[in-house]
């Protein structure tokens, strides 16, 4: 049955391919009203496609917010597990547009890579698991273990309908694990499993001052400029040394011990080729802690956008009415991301300058995650990530965020699976995202041998 | 002569509303290039009307930006003294478009005020002069003293054509003294000359970190973020008690001295009106000097804009490439722009982390300004304005800078009549710019008189 659905699926890589272009295709961008229409396309699109491919109850489930996929296929037997595979149809705003190489809706595959918004992040990776049920499906007419989707639309601006869903609906998600591919491995040679994730507490600044534009020159010198306060505040949220400067903000988080300091270790780092990524000639962090460490193990604060005043080409002398700042703070251990909201608050208010108004607005936040490296559904994960990829994988922490997976622990009781098959320079978030089309074929053969080793285990 | 041209000007108050409406019409924002054919037609239509009232080799004038519009009537006689009218027949762009009530290109009149960009800065003002040349002209066939008008299209950006252009043609332009309308007076019952005028240096900045845009969660905590330097820098511009901080800025400024402050006092100058129109509960700028002192006496360092990153609608986790922060100074007593600039520079570049790299271009530069109040051209202005607001005007410094002032002073060798015919809730620069009619035609009048009371003193 397993060879059957490798055999299935190693002569569609052709078809495979097409249908993921088309799911790229349509620009399903999370954050931005006007495609809303496209949320729904895309949505629609998975929904018909799990049930051609034989999943049974295949289905757009509405939410207060962007609609949930699901569908599921429980005819391996009481005896054998379930796995809820999780993933995401929405994407990242494609801007700046400019700097794409090929239009981000209109897939294109250059060399061995696929490029398109949403190519690695999520719904290539969501394919390969897809495309393993259809393999096993189509070949054999059954999977070896039961198995449910849950995709969500939400996730590219921090889900906000996908807790109260999963709450709402524990039985029909009942399940033994979480697999989700959403993230990344080290090298095309080197698989990897992870098994900490940060969480995330996004916010909006927005400083207001006079309540007008005024003219730079008839004005300024007398009213605080909202640039100025806004620079102001977001200068000192660090300290001199790289810490962030937010009262509290600390207490959650636990020092590194040899356990973690060990499980680094073992990730195949190489703070050149990091620097390399990034494009930067020298890294800058918190003092005290490697780069590693500073990506991986400790909470982060980042500025992610700002605008305010005159921002088009040549010279206004406008004083601005106001200026806004998004900033995200990545969380570990046992840091809540409600609780880092009002800290932050807090600590915004209290450093504002008196003479200008500011609102702050939590965006949206997710808890850290971390899943025990020793369970059975781990271990599965492990050979089938060696079977396909012909190595075994390193364990990971992770620097980004999937609140989920918090969620799924405590409100489902599973652990969750991340099988990240994306590659470091997949340019998420980015101009120019791809995936790695090796990749592509590797992951839904991983995820064959996945469904069969669990089944054997259990 | 004079009171034919009083009459005249006062039976056709519909037609130069209507004329006005017809220039402001024409979206002339020199700063953006699609604006370019605009700036065109609003050169021509000047060129046009000046030619159609009767004044002599009316024309457009190229320029390496965008061209001057010339035109002079010489028939007074060498005896009597030559006026050189600038104006500037460009105007600012007319975002944020969405604050506007009415259609910044579509002038609307609503009460006894016309709105529309440009309405006071510069169109509306300029047209004074234009249509009490009109009526000298049109009701005696003369004028009592001759007349040059240079009306140029890039003041809103900085004028880089103009100092060129008026020193190609020191001869053509050749003059006994320049009479500009492009200010404010302090109430509309109380006109206003200005005998000073702050100089400016805008710059730009721009801080490069990663070579492209990056998820904040995988590289996020060791790399220098862009907005987070850029946010330094310009917290670090300013001291706590509001000083400019870049070494040297003050070099060239003189502590204000009796007569100045002697000055300044005379101005109807209110600190709680001041807050109202600004729209601010309190005022904050450099320590040690009044709010007036701040906004005329005194140089100034303001954030006309700033972005960078993601600043749409949601959020989204990117840690930016780059952010940019456009930021200009008013310069007072002998502070040179091309000195400031090079002072501005050196210190950003001193400043800024060596992780990011930093570029600093200088838009635009004019020096300040200053003209003796008591030159018989200046006491001709003070009593026109008493005629046609029936009552004495006050001698104003401003902060604004008019760059044209200074060139005017060394290249022509002539002083400048700064005769201000806004009101200080004009917005300029900003939505529902407008123009207080009576203002309009009580201008009229004060330059019918102003060539009238000139010819007599010469």
């Amino acid at each position: 049955m397993r060879d059957q659905a490798l055999n299935f699926a190693a002569t569609r890589q052709a078809a495979q391919l097409d249908e993921l272009k088309e799911l790229l295709s349509i620009p399903s961008v999370s954050a931005q009203p006007q495609h809303k229409g496209d949320i729904a396309r895309a949505a629609q699109w998975l929904a018909d496609h799990l049930g051609a491919i034989g999943m049974q109850r295949a289905q757009v489930m509405p939410t207060s917010g962007h609609p949930v996929v699901y569908s599921e296929w429980l005819g391996a037997g009481k005896d054998k597990p379930t796995v809820l595979i999780y993933g995401h149809y929405d994407v990242q705003p494609e801007d700046p547009l400019d700097l794409w190489q090929s239009d981000p809706f209109k897939p294109e595959v250059r060399g061995q890579n696929l490029y398109a918004r949403g190519a690695s992040d999520d719904k290539g990776q969501l394919f390969t698991h897809v495309k393993a049920v259809e393999a096993y499906l189509k070949s054999s007419g059954k999977l070896p273990v039961n198995c449910k989707f849950i995709i969500e639309g939400e996730e590219e601006v921090g889900s906000p309908s996908l807790d109260p869903f999963i709450e709402a609906n524990r039985q029909l998600l009942a399940a033994d694990a979480a697999l989700i591919s959403d993230g990344s491995m080290p090298r095309s040679d080197l698989p990897a499993l992870t098994y900490g994730l940060r969480g995330i507490c996004y916010m909006q600044v927005q400083v207001t001052g006079p309540k007008r534009d005024l003219h730079s020159g008839s004005f300024g010198g007398a009213v605080y400029n909202p640039i100025q306060a806004l620079s102001e505040i977001i200068a000192g949220l660090k300290d001199a040394h790289g810490h962030i400067a937010i009262p509290g903000f600390y207490d959650g988080v636990r020092s590194i011990d040899d356990e973690e300091r060990r499980s680094l270790s073992e990730a195949p780092f190489d703070e050149a080729t990091f620097r390399d990524e990034a494009g930067v000639s020298s890294t800058w962090g918190e003092e005290g802690y490697s780069v590693l460490e500073q990506i991986c193990a400790r909470p982060t604060l980042e500025c992610n956008g700002i605008w305010g005043g005159y921002t088009a080409e040549g010279s206004k002398t406008v004083l601005p009415s106001s200026a806004s700042a998004k900033i995200s703070m990545r969380l570990v251990h046992d840091q809540d991301p409600h609780e880092i909201a009002e800290l932050f608050r807090a600590h915004v208010m209290r450093v504002a300058p008196p003479q200008v108004q500011v609102t702050v607005r939590n965006l949206h936040g997710g808890k850290p995650g971390m899943v025990d490296r020793n369970l059975p559904v781990m271990q599965s994960a492990a050979v089938a990530l060696e079977r396909a990829f012909g190595r075994r994988p390193v364990f990971l922490r992770e620097g980004g965020s999937i609140p989920v997976v918090s969620t799924l622990k405590s409100v489902l009781g599973i652990p969750t699976v991340l099988m990240g098959l994306g590659l470091p320079d997949d340019n998420l978030h980015s101009p120019n995202e791809k995936l790695y089309l090796p990749n592509l074929y590797r992951g839904i053969q991983a995820s064959i041998h996945f469904m069969d080793e669990w089944s054997r285990i259990q």
